[in-house]
Order: structure tokens, then sequence, then C-alpha cells
């Protein structure tokens, strides 16, 4: 029966990890959706529907959000911390987060507007303000009572910190040392003061290359008179990777944001006709190229059905130069003393590349017109345009993302557009002039 | 003078965390690396060298191990623990590891074997053996007084694991737990028997998406009867993530592998090959499907300069649907249950964007070649041409992920290539077929 199927539900469910309802949850479509929430959102504690709505991706939460109760949604925010509040604020209804913050202590809602004014992307808005924070003058003994205290230590904590009276940050203890140390030890001995510390405003990604290099747990985060505030965790640094490597595959397809996988078709198209529309652009330009050398092409129509592949090609080639380069700039690989050699080498292949596939190409196209009275220009034309226009997409593919890069954006960010724009356009122009030069 | 800058140099090495020497290293040229490597080499000490060579990428690791000697690698090798040395074994000669492996105690050479024997990609092949096992009949007492007992805890070590006497694991006691409770309590009370574990065999990605989700910073590995055989930490699972990253990147753009930033313009251009050859194949394929036409654009020209379009557009299009399939595929968000939902939904999506952008391109056709007597037929033929090859591009971006799933290989894997293919040749044959209808 129905009640039974929902008392087997509510069974699996309260066995479930946050984390797992919210997957559970992302999967199913709408209405499936709304009958499971409304199963789950008013058995399970606030504590847990809280964590569900932290994990779930923003569209799917948006849908979560708005199944649930102003008094219930009060209820989940009451039992956020302050980050987390700040995470989940721009979901919320404004009634509850003013009737969340009013219940705030002081020092919860000054670390709530913190959290909320940090920039996406920053260590600020990605930090944690749990932390246990120790004294120097102190022995391991005293700091193994006083971890006695807690209930439990916060989550990832694998050093706790040693500040003054003015909170400044003067070392850290790993509990490592704690726990293999004489107890009668004092913290000044022991502590490192030698330390990794972030700031609020730091570039996430930088961080999570600083974790990566130096395999850290946790680093604490400084404002900007040495004063701990908080503590960057790995668990974060995770999530600051996934996403780096989502929103560049996302991005590299022309896919604005997340879409979730039941948002309706309308939402999917609009999602999708930036791409698209400056895709049209640049189509637009390489077919006015082409029509500028219509009487060529009418006199041979040959030259019609091998352009692609000069375009074509030469797009691949300058893509793999383009993707090497980007990854040689986030790496922080390229220097101004290296990039000259770097910029001759890639030209180099490109020239390599282009002599093989150039001679593949026309020998190709020498074999399937051998017949006509223009074959052998037919086919030098085609090796001169595979040259050049696989040079010319080495170079728009390392200019693309140094310029970029100059200028402080992204350097992956639309290169892929202005490097198919170009190779397709230029290869078009290349090959249809020297038919033209050639043929005239 | 040239002695002062060596000294200098060296003081800088000396306070270089591994990981950045090998940074440094890779970010230069070959020369400039031999140079530097000549001076860290000998002042190192074994086991910072061993790191860097861990750290280092493969291509980069070759050359710093081709400028040691014998006895210098034998040293380095010592240095290393069992899993560690495994990892660098294929880079080193066999005389190198013959000599280490004969000064290996027994459980060490069998460590050493099985983490040689693990499949790349595997979770064996990640996790280390050095952890920390107890008993559960001990109080928490007795355990602080036995990690007073090591110089230093292994990294990443947040919780030390219970066995039995034949090593089968029956939970874990964190280190958060062992802080905050009573010391006269008993391990068994504490610790926790429902734990995550993992196989040796199991596929090292599926761990990284268990650590994400559970915030794990480390799991215990088990063999098939359930003995604790190692571990895996977070700061391996950081490195899958992003090397599952850098693969995806590279593969897309059809680099079979890493390139090391120097690596000869010959290594370079073969590196290379394959996919240029692949899309060299699919492009003559497009370039006949033109062939066959010809007769129908000697007629009408304007056919030539429009026909790219049709087949950009829809490949970029097919390409946005492929690319949020392949990540729903990875999430394991694709079920029997919504696959139908989901493919009636992506080809709605293709069938608006095919309206939208087939009335653009169409009525720019028209207002192209508005004096031309077959100005009305172009413009039926562009919009149809459109609406069908971007379905051909929304079917085929959804059914090769599907197929590739269902065959067992990486949804991802040269997708792209047969997308393309696809909405090119499709793209000229749709649009030139409907053309030779209309116009004959």
């Amino acid at each position: 029966t129905h009640k039974q199927h929902e008392a087997e539900l509510r069974a699996v469910i309260d066995d479930l990890h946050p984390a797992d309802i919210a997957y559970v949850l992302e999967a199913l479509p709408p209405d499936d959706r709304a009958e499971v929430w409304g199963l789950v959102a008013p058995e399970a504690d606030a504590e847990t529907l809280g964590e569900v709505l932290l994990e779930a991706s923003e569209a799917v939460c948006e849908s979560l959000v708005e199944a649930l109760s102003h008094e219930r949604l009060v209820q989940i925010a009451a039992a956020l911390d302050a980050d987390q509040l700040a995470d989940l604020a721009p979901l919320l209804p404004q009634a509850v987060i003013d009737e969340v913050t009013q219940s705030l202590t002081t020092e919860e809602r000054e670390d709530f507007r913190a959290a909320l004014s940090f920039e996406e992307g920053s260590v600020g808005a990605r930090m944690v303000f749990e932390m246990v924070t120790i004294r120097d003058d102190v022995t391991l003994e005293t700091v193994l009572r006083y971890l006695r205290l807690f209930d439990e230590l916060p989550d990832h904590t694998d050093q706790v910190f040693v500040i003054d009276r003015d909170d400044h940050l003067k070392g850290a203890l790993s509990l490592n040392t704690l726990l293999v140390n004489d107890p009668d030890a004092t913290v000044a001995d022991l502590m490192q003061t030698e330390i990794f510390t972030l700031h609020a405003e730091d570039d996430a990604s930088d961080a999570a290359q600083a974790f990566e290099r130096y395999d850290f747990v946790s680093a604490p985060v400084i404002d900007r008179r040495g004063r701990l505030i908080g503590r960057l965790t790995v668990a974060e640094i995770v999530d600051v990777i996934r996403e780096e490597t989502e929103e560049q595959v996302l991005s590299a397809a022309g896919l604005r944001e997340e879409e979730d996988m039941f948002s309706s078709v309308w939402e999917s198209a609009k999602n999708r006709w930036l791409w698209l529309g400056i895709n049209m652009g640049t189509a637009f330009f390489a077919s006015r190229v082409i029509g500028a050398f219509e009487g060529t092409i009418e006199r041979i129509v040959a030259l019609a059905a091998l352009m692609p592949i000069v375009a074509g090609i030469a797009g691949n080639s300058g893509n793999q130069t383009m993707t090497l380069l980007i990854r040689s700039i986030a790496l922080g690989q390229i220097t101004p003393a290296n990039v000259r050699r770097l910029m001759l080498k890639e030209l180099a292949v490109a020239l390599a590349n282009g002599v093989v596939w150039g001679t593949v190409a026309a020998t190709f196209a020498v074999l399937l017109y051998f017949s006509a009275p223009y074959v052998l220009k037919l086919g030098t034309v085609m090796f001169m345009a595979m040259v050049l226009n696989m040079l010319v997409g080495a170079a728009v593919g390392m200019a693309v993302p140094m310029l970029l890069k100059k200028l402080g954006r992204d350097p992956a960010m639309g290169s892929s557009v202005l490097l198919t724009f170009t190779t397709d356009s230029g290869g078009f122009f290349i090959f249809l002039g020297l038919a033209t030069l050639f043929f005239s």
C-alpha cells in the first residue's frame, strides 16, 4: 500500500547521508523530486535539511526551498553556521534571513556579514569560522584537557592555532605534534611558527594550488593586521577544484551555467543561445569570405569540396597548441624568459605538421581530381594553404590566451571561439585567395 | 661571480619544499634545468630528492633520473616508502630497483610487489601502507601513550584503525573522538564500526566521488577477506581529481599525453599526429560528400558559401547536448527511468534552437542573395537543413556517450570526433541534398 511505501522510504532516508539525499533528489524528475522532498522535509531534523540544501545544485536547491514553509526555513537557517548561512542566503527569502539574523549573537552576526561580503571565488567565501585556538604559554597536557571540553572538534581539525590576546596568529600546533610529544612540553616549544597563511581576499584557485602542492588538510586565514579570522579546509578545496573543472568544461561548450537535468526546454534553450549566437556571427563572417570568391569557385568547383579540410585541420592543430598553452599558464610555467623559446617551438611544430599533413592533403586532392587539367596547381594551392593556415592556427592559439592573460582575464575564456573564427575565415581566405592567384 | 651565484642558489634551494623544487625544474628549459639539478642533486638529502622526483611530471622526471649516478639513485630509492618506490619504479633503471629491493624487509618487499601489481587508476595504485592500528580492548589513555612512541604519525592521520589479531578491520577511532573523550573509556565503546571501506581494485575515480561527498581525510583499504592492507588519503584524491581533469582537457584536444613544455619539436609533433590524422580522415569524408554534389554547387554557387553555417552551428549545438550528457553520466544521474524523458527534452531543445537559428540563417541567406531568382527556395532549404541538422546533432550527441557507456568505455572518449564527423558530413549532405531536390 501507499502507507507502507512511505514508511519504507522514510526508513531508507533516515539511513542516508545528507549528501546522498541531495544526490537522489537531483537525479529525480521534478514531480518525483517534490514527492520525495515532501516526505523528507517534515521528517528529518533541521540540521540534516540544511546540509541537503547546501549540497544540492543551485537550480535544485531553489525548488526545494520553495516547497518549505517560512517556519521550517527559519528552523533550518537557525541550525546553520554563519558561513553556511551566507552560502545559502542568496536562495532564501529575505524574511527568513531577517528573522534568523535577529536571533544571532553579535559575533555570529558579524561573521555572517563578513562571509556575505567576500567575493565569489575568494578564500573568504570558502572559509569556515569554526576552529580551535590556544595560547602558547600552556603545556600540551593543558591543551589535551582543553580539547576534552569540546563535544567534538570542528570538521577537518588537523591543527589548532596559537594566537595572542589580540587574535594575532603566532603559530600552529598540529594534532600530530600534540599526540607524539611529552605532555609536559609547552606549546611555545613545539608549535610551528613558519606557517602558510591565506588572506580572505586571496583567490580560492591559488589556494587550491597550494593545498595540492603541500598536501594541507587545513590552512589559517588572517586579515590585513595578521589576526586569525578563519580556516580553509581541504573539503572546500576539493569542491573548488571540481567546480573549476566543471566550469571549464561547460564554458568550453558555451553553456553559461549548470543546467538542472530537468529544467524546462525554454530555460535550457536560453542557456545555450549566447554561444550559438556568437557562433552564428562567426559562421556568417566565414561565409562572406567564401562569398567573396564565388567567381573562382564557379570556375573550379573542386575548391568548394576541399576548403573545409584546410579550415578544419588548422583549427584542430591550433586548438592543441592553445590547450597546452592555457595549461602552462594555469600552472604558472610561462615566464618572460621562456616564452620566446616556447613560441618558436610551437611554430616549428605547426610548420612540421603543416608540411606533413599538407602533403597528405595535396596528394589526396591530386589523386581525386587527377583528370582535371589544373590538377598540379590544385595540389600546390592545397599544400601551401595547409602550411600557412597551420601557422595561423598556432599563432592565434598562442596569442589569444597570452593576450587574455595580459588583460587580466581567464586565458581560456572564449578563446576557442576566436581560434575557430580565425582558422575558418583565415583558412577560406588563404585557400581561395591562393587559388584565385594561381588560376587567374 | 659564478661561485657566489651557486652559493646563493643553494641557499634558496635549501629553503624550498620539494614540490616547489619540482615546480621550478619543470618551468626551466632543458639546459637550465640540467644546471639547477646539477646543483640540487649533490646537495639535498636523498629523501628530498625522492620527493622531487615523485612530484615532477613523467617527462621531466625521466630527464632528472638520467642525470643521477647509480649510487645516488640507490640512496634515493632506499629512502622511499614501498608505495612511493612502486610509483617511481617504471622510471628507474632495473639495476637500481634490484639493488634496493634486496635490502628491503620481507614485509616491505611484499608491499612493494603488491603496489606494483595494482592497475593504474585503481585505489591500490594510490594507497599508502603507512598507518596506525590499535586493538579494541584498550583504553584511550593506552592509545595516547602508544601514539607517543611514534616520532611522528603518518601524513594525513585523522583516524587510527582498529583491527583484530588476523588484521581484520573492526572499526576506526578518529583523533577527534580520541581527543574529546575521557581517557578511561575503552576503544570498543567509542570506535565507529560502520565505516566506509575501499578495496584495492576499486576505481580511484569512484573513491574520489566518495571523498568529495563525505568529506573524508582518509579511508581504509581492505582485501577480499576484510583484512586492512592500506589507506587512501585526501592528498591522493586531490591528485586524482586534478589528473582526471587534465586528461579530459588534453584528450579533448587530441593530445595523447602530457607534453613537457620543452620536449623536442619531433616528440611534440608525434604526440599530436593521431588526432590530426583522424581529423584528416573525417575531413576527407566530408569533402567527398560535398564532391558528390558538385553539379548542384556549380549551378548555384551560393550553396558553397552557406554550407559551412549549417554544419558549424549544428556541431556546436550537438556539443552542448553531449557535454551535459557526459556530465550527467559522470555524476551517475542517468537512470533507465529518466533517460527517455531526458532524450525527448534534448530533442525539443534542438528543435526550438533549430527553428530560431534556422530562421535567422534563412533570413540572412535571403537578404544576401535577394536579387537571385531562386532566393525563396534558398531560404527554405537553409531553414529546413538547419532544423534537421540540429536534430541530428542532438541525437548523435546523446547516442555516442550512451553507447560508449554501454560498451563500458569512457563516455567522453573520442566522442567529439564522432559528433563533428556526423554534423559536418550530415550537414553537407542534408543541405546540398535538399538543394538538389529543390533546384532540380
